[in-house]
């Protein structure tokens, strides 16, 4: 083949590309992988079309509606998946730090959710989480919280991907005042989102096996079961929460939710601090996927986790940033240097949770918490394009001995330049497309003014 | 006095300034004052000659002999001091991660170090280094390496200020190849260097209780002594190193330098993670300076160390990031982040080390660990202008309840708009006034292809 035949068949395949990233090296996440330099990635259709070295001078692309990002100098990447947070709560980012737990949250947190929490809030909330999202390079997340439908709305509209699930918790919750009606809201929350949006799942999110009853529990399984939908829950945060557990049920929390028939492949378990082996067995046979929320567990002091026990079990562990009320941003980049340093100084081992471990945390194995591994979670043709390009040319990720430690322990969200999501450009040159990020500060700035308890 | 008379008031006040940082909340860490919304600083000769509100409408500065910092929408708060660092050691970062701690130093670092640092190497990876912390929002560090010439030459050109020591270690070294000439290299380091920047202060740094002999110890201890300079030393970093110091000496390290007459208020002891109650106390009573250096001592899994017992002891306690190799970055940003949630986690108390007292150790008792706390660490009139300016206007700093939160617990280095030290402007709207940025990079990354072992 002629250097020009080589060039027509590229320019006929771009032709067909909606998007091409081109000349980054590549993180693919695909196992056993090497970085791949020098590397174009073509996206059509919302998928991912073809992987291939950048064969000629960058920019060369004659046909304009083909839309170039440039990735010289740069890391390609899948999106990152935040696994558990809560959206909305950036309007409660350092409203309370540094108090004992029971005041945080008793004389803080939930007077402060009861009194401002409404369709309006939370929508603007979630407008603000989504910016902070994909300012930092997540893509798709899994949300818990309450007014749901608002957090749809604001996640449609930024253009991200997401499990987005109703809140069911027995006491007085926000837009909740009996909580008999928890199930009823949950499962009308989904009948009306399902199918809304094809990036968008509806789901249920437990909030604890201490504050659901056993009844709300199956309640809530038989609808996800229906809809054939994951679960979520908080599971086991603190020493106490399972002391408590176990004196309401006489059995440590997994064992108590396996015989309410919650646990299988379908339960999302968030924080998993206190678990014992046989707890954590019982969890890898079922297939349930673990969330691991370092820098929360650590502001709470809620503790490590075992959670380099749990990665060698085989078990699926995701990574997430918890809402902004314990943390106090939704960077992954920032969580995954965090999983990885607390895990080795809590294990005594500086081999533990190594960055590829930590970033497949992040990326596939995020995937595989949403039950979407086959769709995204890796750069592979045919996935879904959830991609970020990582901008290197910043002194704090200089030299590059290996991308992957890069990413993890030098890299913060700051360092993304550009977010696709599903084949649509949503921040290019850190320039949001989808969403007005003055319009939603503003707001949230105002909202935050009367947030006064 | 009219509204006339007001503005050619500050129009003379401005006409004598150099610099006025415009219209932010200053957080001055002066103790027991509170943010200042709407805040002009001026600056004069180096110094801080105003603090006051802001009672014009901003950019009315007529003068173009003074330059304008616009600090609306930004925080306004004193430059960050690394109190522990190897900034020439941006060379190695991630050269070499999730390795046993042995291997890491005695298969990777110390044979990159004895083949490839030389004066040229030191003075590129430190002008990175300088780079970086310029970046990142930190004004000041304490450094200690070999080679320091050519990192004072770095430091210098780059308008940071700094306390640069020369390594002295009883093994064969960068530059030293007979470790019987180490003190000497020292003494001769610093009498070259001593006076010959305001900004620049030269010293020694002996490696650690372990790798130098009593002599060496006594002979850094009489120099340091003669030139009235600090003496910075690695101190009980790992359990194994303590366990050594007691083998060879029988004694606990702290008490063992205490006999060769090295503990005393010059001296800064850096890590300082395995000490007991009698050696806290002797730190303390003879106002020895500590740095606490987390994320290093969490990824080489060297332990927690009992910060938070320290600081309520009333002991001096300074914020470092150590080297490149072990952290893999320079942001003070998120090393005050993970401080306090690292405290919170292993004291099993969400109250301890709050933002406040985070933001103190990188600040003005990071100042203190150098001696210039009369300086430098505060924003107050007549004390020098290292002052740095946070952008407010990003998603994950937004909303903002108390901006001692938002730095501690939000923001990353990234956020930092401008960075002035001694009255000059070293970053302005993050384009950096000092230092060629794409030309140190591209010699870092040109470096960096031959270090391979």
């Amino acid at each position: 083949m002629t250097a020009n035949q080589s060039r027509q068949e590229l320019q006929a395949r771009e032709m067909d590309a909606d998007i091409v990233i081109e000349g980054g090296t590549a993180i693919t996440m695909v196992d056993g992988q090497e970085p791949l330099p020098d590397t174009s990635i073509f996206i059509t259709d919302g998928k991912i079309t073809d992987i291939r070295k950048t064969d000629y001078q960058g920019n060369q692309v004659l046909d304009s509606r083909v839309e170039i990002i440039d990735a010289k100098e740069a890391i390609i990447m899948p999106g990152l998946i935040n696994a558990h947070t809560h959206g909305a709560m950036t309007l409660f980012r350092g409203f309370a730090d540094d108090l004992p737990l029971k005041q945080w949250l008793f004389d803080k947190i939930f007077p402060a959710e009861a009194r401002f929490l409404n369709p309006d809030t939370v929508y603007w909330g979630s407008l603000l989480g989504c910016l902070e999202m994909i300012a930092s390079g997540t893509t798709c997340c899994v949300d818990g919280y309450f007014f749901q439908g608002d957090t749809v709305r604001a996640v449609h509209e930024s253009g991200l991907r997401g499990l987005i699930a109703q809140g069911v918790i027995d006491f007085p919750a926000p837009g909740i005042t009996d909580p008999k009606e928890n199930i009823r809201v949950a499962r009308e929350f989904i009948e009306r989102w399902l199918g809304y949006s094809d990036l968008i799942t509806p789901g249920i999110f437990c909030h604890s096996p201490l504050t659901c009853s056993d009844r709300t529990l199956k309640a809530a399984k038989k609808i996800s079961q229906s809809f054939d939908l994951p679960l979520q829950i908080h599971l086991s945060e603190t020493r106490e929460e399972v002391d408590e557990v176990m004196n309401k049920t006489g059995k440590r929390p997994v064992h108590y939710l396996d015989e309410l028939g919650l646990v299988d492949e379908t339960l999302i378990a968030s924080h998993a601090v206190y678990l014992d082996d046989n707890e954590m067995e019982c969890l890898r046979k079922n297939s349930v996927k673990v969330v691991h929320v370092p820098e929360s567990n650590m502001k709470l002091c809620s503790g490590a986790g075992r959670i380099s026990d749990m990665v060698k079990m085989g078990l699926t562990v995701g990574l997430g940033t918890d809402g902004c009320s314990s943390n106090n941003n939704m960077d992954l980049f920032c969580e995954m240097d965090t999983a990885a340093k607390l895990s080795k100084v809590f294990d005594n081992d500086p081999t533990s949770l190594d960055a590829r471990t930590v970033l497949k945390m992040a990326t596939i194995w995020g995937a595989a918490v949403l039950g979407l591994e086959n769709e995204i979670g890796t750069l592979e043709k045919g996935k879904k394009a959830d991609i970020i390009v990582l901008d290197l040319h910043n002194p704090h990720l200089c030299p590059v001995y290996d991308p992957v430690s890069v990413i993890v322990y030098s890299a913060n969200g700051s360092d993304v330049k550009d977010v696709v999501v599903n084949g649509k450009v949503l921040m290019k040159n850190r320039k949001f497309t989808t969403l007005n990020s003055n319009e939603i500060m503003e707001k949230v700035n105002n909202i935050s003014k009367n947030i006064k308890l």
